[in-house]
């Protein structure tokens, strides 16, 4: 029997070519012409589950894309941690702006990361971290380090917002039953500031297309008579948010959890460096919310990001045209106790509230998800900081999140179990972005604190049953 | 000797077939990939040139795509018209808004048109319009009726701002050198209100790109905290304008000429039905600058509209992206006494002003001109005017038009003669739209009437001398 830094020293260099085998399969759900691969990353995931010592191991079918499901159960009367993952991955747009193919992954050194990184869409989100889980189990079984059952459920529509998953969890409750969830899919201060995310955004995603006259009219005939659908939509869009950037939709911020000033004070004590933030980013000065700190804007307050615009003459040089139509994709971050059902309702009200005669607006809702909040008095999270103390020499920080992982809740609600954020990505992978990466470090660091969280689970639930 | 009635009935199936040759070449001048058909295009109109009667027609070449020059001298004592039209077309995009293929033309009855139209990008703009003095000069060569000089100058880069007009006129100022520039490049109030076109708005295109963080961001992640290139570009533009459709660069309005009450009143007794135009369009309402009547909105008052706008993800689906920047294209219409190179200088000053710190701003000038108004107590105006009379058995209403032909006011400058604006097309037409169109009456009207001009112009000329 070997210890965990002992077993990763002497195979993390397959490990590492594992995932990057798993990183070259380009399984974007957004885009259904990837649909194959989509599914061979499934078949790839469910392989390497059996692999690393799940007794049983099978693709659920979905309306969608499958569910890879694994496990392994040593004794009915242990408790049962179920891992979460996605093996889908963001669309890699806007490609010419990697530096290296993002489905052929390169390993390379930067300043965070001198052992290098691994660069590849779905690097760090989340095929990275997902892996971390099923080598820790490989660990776990071969060295009879198992101490509890083990179950994984790794989905393919993530990305897409987990539009089957909720379809799944009512035919396959009792498959996926269990004790804690735990998720890697979220980051950590720095690798010297080990923390467990606590809370999530939630989101609500919408689509707006406003339509002026009936076709494209040339700018200089109609212009300045007819309305210019770009025009207006740049208009409303700008309406959404007032001077001190607050969103000014009608009710928007009535269920708003406004926290305590000691709430507030605690989080203000993570380390958070606003220069070195600013000149990451390159950017001049940030902006947001007036009376919150960046780090507030960016976890416990709600927002509206356009994500996407488009509409007239796009191409290379000038075209003089008064479009018939503009769109917009038009996110919002939730906070806990909005509703994204609500709020996407009043996003629409009020958008067709708001926009002049002379345009008619559609608005469509994509998907959304509430928002998460896990406290921290509980014995699954009692595990988690006892896995990080034992593994980082230090206690870690309880962070709330900006992101969203909409199934958070769903899971809260359907399986009645807590779930525990255990991230080991940094802010800085670029997820979502070109030149996304997954450090070695953090890989590995991975693979070594997830056995303990599942010694010091079980240990724990051992000593609370006595 | 025939009279040209019959002349265009005897002969209008060939007219037609050959506007129709013409049209199936896509000489797109934006698009460089479309080079070798810019090129064709040049080379067919010169063949036609010269079978229609020119004695010299010759190629030259710019720094961009050539000029098509032909002429006929009768007698150097007597008057020259110069003809002046473009053989380069608008891209067709958004293409999958087009019934039929832009280049493919066919010919369909409409409601306006029950003598058909020929459909096909440039069938109106210009190839149609140009054309007709092709044809009206055949007539006037084949049946002895030309009664002055006639020179053409056809070039390839109107529709990207005559780029390299100027640098041909330049150089072969003699070649060009006349007494009247003939343009058909407008479009007339309706079939039973013949109009002249007396004014043109000026032309200021921009592009501008506004960055935020150095990559595309984590929505999630970012939102809230740092700026997002599309919110901060929606409420630049938004800000362009005021609630009362006014724009807001400074000094923008300071060289307005402002219409004494009796032109307006003059301008208003052109017969306009809002409804029918409304109904037309598919809008609710018209929107434009307060205190001003639709006809004037869109032809003696300056205007502000975005052309393009792109930024983040425009894909199927949804992606959570805070996208590293975002453009647009806009195009500001002028009117008599602004200065196209003053407004571009006050529009980029003014948007690089208003940019918050968070985001920095690039604002690029693409081209422009000036805007453009003849009088009509001339012998040029006279002689179309009695054109019309007898074609028409109807006095011309003087029009100002919303467009822009950059290069009429070059021309004043260049070649010290007036400029006649004889547009034959309909505010129908959808000219840089889908379906493009040219009427088959319009046409043959054209090239009956152009012949008019040249009888009058010749005419009037000759009673001054005496």
């Amino acid at each position: 029997m070997q210890d965990i830094k002992t077993y990763i020293n002497q195979n993390k260099d397959r490990f590492i070519e594992e995932l990057i085998d798993l990183l070259k399969i380009p399984s974007i759900s957004a885009d259904s012409s990837y649909k194959q691969d989509v599914k061979r990353a499934a078949e790839v995931v469910r392989e390497r589950l059996k692999e690393a010592g799940c007794d049983t191991v099978e693709l659920y079918e979905t309306p969608g894309n499958p569910v890879v499901f694994g496990e392994k159960i040593i004794d009915k009367n242990l408790p049962t941690v179920l891992i979460y993952g996605h093996y889908d991955v963001q669309p890699p747009d806007p490609i010419d702006l990697w530096e290296k193919p993002p489905f052929e992954p390169v390993i390379k050194t930067t300043e965070l990361h001198p052992e290098g990184a691994i660069f590849a869409r779905g690097s760090s989100d989340d095929k990275g971290q997902m892996y971390m889980h099923v080598k820790a189990l490989e660990f776990m079984t071969k060295n009879d380090q198992l101490p509890c059952n083990i179950k994984f459920m790794i989905e393919g529509e993530e990305e897409v917002g987990s539009v089957n998953l909720g379809w799944f969890l009512e035919r396959h409750a009792n498959v996926v039953s269990n004790d804690v969830i735990l998720i890697s899919d979220t980051s950590m201060i720095s690798r010297d500031v080990p923390s467990i995310t606590t809370g999530l955004r939630g989101l609500s995603y919408m689509e707006v297309e406003v339509t002026g006259p009936n076709r494209d009219l040339h700018s200089g005939l109609y212009g300045g008579a007819v309305a210019n659908p770009i025009n207006v939509l740049s208009k409303l869009i700008a309406s959404l948010q007032d001077e001190n950037n607050r969103i000014t939709i009608p009710g928007f911020y009535d269920k708003v959890e406004e926290l305590s000033e000691q709430e507030r004070s605690k989080m203000a004590e993570a380390p958070f460096d606003l220069e070195d933030y600013k000149r990451k980013l390159a950017i001049g000065d940030v902006q947001g919310e007036a009376g919150y700190s960046t780090l507030e804007r960016g976890a416990i307050r709600p927002t509206l990001d356009v994500n996407g615009i488009w509409g007239g003459y796009t191409g290379e040089g000038a075209k003089t045209v008064l479009p018939s139509k503009a769109y917009a994709k038009i996110s919002m971050r939730l906070v806990p106790n909005q509703d994204w059902k609500e709020i996407s309702e009043l996003f629409q009200k009020h958008f067709e509230s708001i926009a002049p005669k002379s345009v008619t607006v559609k608005v469509n809702a994509h998907h959304g998800g509430q928002a998460y909040v896990t406290p921290i008095d509980t014995l699954e999270y009692q595990a988690a900081n006892d896995a990080y103390e034992e593994a980082f020499g230090k206690t870690p920080i309880p962070q709330r999140s900006g992101g969203s992982i909409p199934i958070v809740s769903l899971f809260e609600e359907t399986m009645k179990s807590k779930t525990i954020l255990m991230g080991f990505g940094l802010d800085t992978d670029a997820i979502h972005s070109p030149n996304e990466h997954f450090g070695i470090w953090n890989y590995l660091k991975g693979i070594q604190t997830i056995p303990l969280f599942f010694k010091h689970f079980a240990r724990l639930k051992q000593e609370a049953k006595s």
